[in-house]
């Protein structure tokens, strides 16, 4: 904890990327290469995100369990699309119990195969079906860059599983995550994301086709949010996962898998911070209001500190902070706050206590501006309403900075200026060769096909043949 | 899910333990040896077991966090004791990213080498002192005979490891956690456990002292429910976590840990079932009423659904369960849900509704006996008193299963015959050499020096010298 300045974003996006995480210890580096430690504080927020992920996920049927970390070499194998884009990040186990295992254990990279695997011992008949299953776990890539929530060797996610006996519903429930995600990014997190496709090259390996959530960050990358995977029966040909239906034949079933990962924090600190560190979407928050009590001797502490306890029983269904440490200076708290990005701050001096008021500082809106006088008797319901008043104006701001960097490109040159500073949103004729030759002559990938598509058709941005789909093309964490 | 007949307890425990884990779908065997899969059922047990501790560890000051899966094999070795005792059950992941690793990285068995390096870190001065953090997690260890939540490869736990500037904080810390450990086991799941001192050789690797709560199943053999660990000053001297007193001079931290894992689940089952299957206490039920309603035709069923619905209405602040499967009859379901060991059962047929009454039925009283008419109108507050009487039931069952198979060795023989069937409560010199003797003659261990001991001394029951302390000898899981 200290209170030295920090790179600013235009200076050093990552840097200050790396710094504010720091600070604001949400997470630090471990002394295992690219795994990190999530701090209390980044850890509270996580817990925040789970708990409201479950309470969506329980309200349309999916209930959790636990499925074992290791999983058989051999698994992975069963599908081929699968194991091609795994094995190259896989972390193996050959050592147990001081004996060399017979057959190496891969830790889960992800687990379909392993569910799938138990998912043909319960299946039996189409009254097992669907199966709506849903794990909080770690998994393990080993990624040779990496950067704290972005990308890690061991990072947390969930991972939902679901079978069904029909195509149709498979598909159902492939959108319907995906809706619970978007939902879940812009009305929780205040992060706008846009509902797509992703291209053929970079849906997921296995699946039939993979639908992902995309948010613009601060510097103008794009971040996947959230996917959700129709596999089709891939899986569960490759581990008979089959059920006899109402005429008593036998047939495969319809999976699909959606996960959402601590990567999402990545995304709320890169949409909604600024200069002076993190902002928290009051929703989300792992301590919405702080408290700090401002004195200078003794007789105004006991003055300040009853109104301090009266705000603490009248704020008590918020998750707040009285920050009462002796050592530090209030102007030193106060950077130390922003920094956290905690949404509201109030002040209480003894000015405030003799004209009964408290002075309210928003987080999303500095100096002056974001300064409200509060009476002391009204507290609760002015908070309640800062609170909704800075999660919808942090929403507004990142919907605002990412639609003033969406172009449409005139041709492949104009393409090639914009995602060098925002998204192109251009025609695409499909071709995967197309694809490849934005990415090598600028880095840029297709992010998804939006569902929102306009009408009639164009030509593709690259070929210039024709196009019936327009995609996002941009650099991507 | 069937209906065929399970083993009883006194047929064979073992058998009758691993078939209502399977019939109950708590949990399945995984096609990895050892590691299990905890189904939907048992993991809810298991969620609702984690919001009841977090909420304890919460008012007590901790805070979670995450640290990583893979531990340096280096770290293990800074603890002498440590390593010894862990090294013969690791999980070691040789291969990353197609790579044979430098130094190979260990599945962490605990975490204290890893949170104790981070604390050396995060620890400069007294005020950053005590530090309270608890991560839920999981854990492998390498075991060759494991059963089901007992002893898998992969289980899941809380591990608490705290900081502290003295040797007495840390002390009242540890015994802090596991009177809360107690305290949970007792008012929450109904499991009388006794705390206690472990023994020297009993003790944890790398502790000065461990403490436990040990519980009576329902062979009578004990099972070690929960552990706190005083660690002295071993890990902080290992890993250099040490601060600046007030007088600015360097000193080594005194560090604590403690754990509960899944195996509690194991000690649930094994306290309260009985030859129908698992009993829940209602306090961490997943599901704690289960309705089922009765009718032949659509006649009658048009009279029982809205009566079902109302009441899940009255009943909506308790984890209620409606089974409205069609094709199973309700003879079958009330078997199926005493397997699953639902604390308490409502039927509605047209004959409760003509008389504006529910029937209710206790799991813990078999029969007629544990039967109850509710009227209709007063269903919400005889819930609530009849989930209440079974809790209290329960735990006052389990006590006196317990007392009545505790006893007072009068001489070596007798607490021969006495561990066959029972715990042997008996005055120890003290001496290791005592304790291997008895595991080696009956494969009783000590389980705990209870707190609570008689005044003044008595004989060694082994070799008959002085002692001034009682112990448990028992066989244990």
């Amino acid at each position: 904890m200290s209170n030295e300045k920090i790179p600013s974003r235009s200076e050093n996006y990552s840097e200050w990327y790396n710094q504010v995480i720091q600070r604001a210890e949400m997470a630090d580096y471990s002394p295992v290469r690219g795994c990190m430690v999530v701090r209390p504080y980044g850890w509270s927020l996580w817990e925040n995100i789970q708990d409201n992920l479950n309470r969506k996920f329980k309200a349309t049927g999916h209930v959790n369990a636990a499925f074992p970390l290791f999983i058989p070499m051999s698994f992975l194998e069963k599908e081929k699309e699968h194991v091609e884009g795994f094995s190259p990040e896989l972390a193996v186990v050959t050592i147990g119990g001081g004996e060399k295992l017979e057959e190496p254990l891969v830790v889960r990279p992800t687990s379909e195969t392993i569910i799938g695997y138990m998912y043909s011992k319960w299946v039996k008949s189409y009254r097992d079906l669907p199966i709506l299953i849903n794990q909080w776990a770690n998994v393990v890539r080993w990624e040779m860059r990496t950067r704290m929530f972005l990308r890690t060797l061991e990072f947390y996610w969930q991972e939902g599983h679901t079978a069904h006996a029909t195509q149709a519903e498979a598909e159902e429930e492939t959108r319907r995550m995906l809706d619970i995600y978007a939902q879940f990014a812009i009305e929780e997190a205040a992060v706008p994301v846009i509902k797509g496709r992703k291209s053929a090259s970079e849906k997921f390996a296995g699946a039939v086709n993979s639908y992902s959530i995309e948010a613009m960050m601060g510097d103008t990358k794009a971040l996947q949010a959230g996917t959700s995977h129709f596999l089709g029966q891939n899986f569960a040909k490759a581990f008979n996962i089959q059920y006899l239906d109402v005429n008593n034949e036998l047939q495969n079933c319809w999976t699909t898998s959606w996960g959402l990962s601590t990567r999402f924090i990545g995304a709320i600190i890169m949409t909604h911070g600024d200069d002076q560190g993190l902002i928290m979407p009051p929703r989300l928050a792992p301590i919405q209001v702080v408290i700090v009590p401002i004195f200078r001797n003794d007789e105004e502490k006991s003055k300040v500190m009853p109104v301090i306890d009266q705000l603490k029983t009248q704020l008590s269904d918020f998750r707040i902070k009285v920050d009462d440490r002796t050592e530090l200076t209030p102007g030193f708290k106060y950077n130390d706050w922003e920094m956290r990005g905690v949404p509201l701050r109030l002040e209480v001096g003894p000015k405030d206590v003799e004209k009964g008021s408290v002075m309210a500082a928003r987080r999303d809106i500095p100096g002056r501006d974001g300064k409200v006088i509060l009476p002391q008797s009204e507290v609760t319901a002015r908070v309640k309403e800062l609170l909704a008043e800075i999660q919808a104006n942090l929403l507004q701001k990142a919907i605002a900075f990412r639609d003033s960097h969406i172009f449409e490109p005139t041709d492949y040159e104009d393409l090639k200026r914009i995602v060098a500073e925002g998204w192109a949103f251009a025609w695409w004729c499909g071709d995967p060769a197309c694809e490849a030759k934005v990415k090598e002559d600028t880095k840029a990938t297709t992010r998804c096909i939006p569902f929102d598509q306009p009408d009639g058709h164009g030509k593709c941005v690259v070929c210039g043949r024709d196009a019936t789909e327009k995609v996002y093309f941009s650099k991507a964490y």
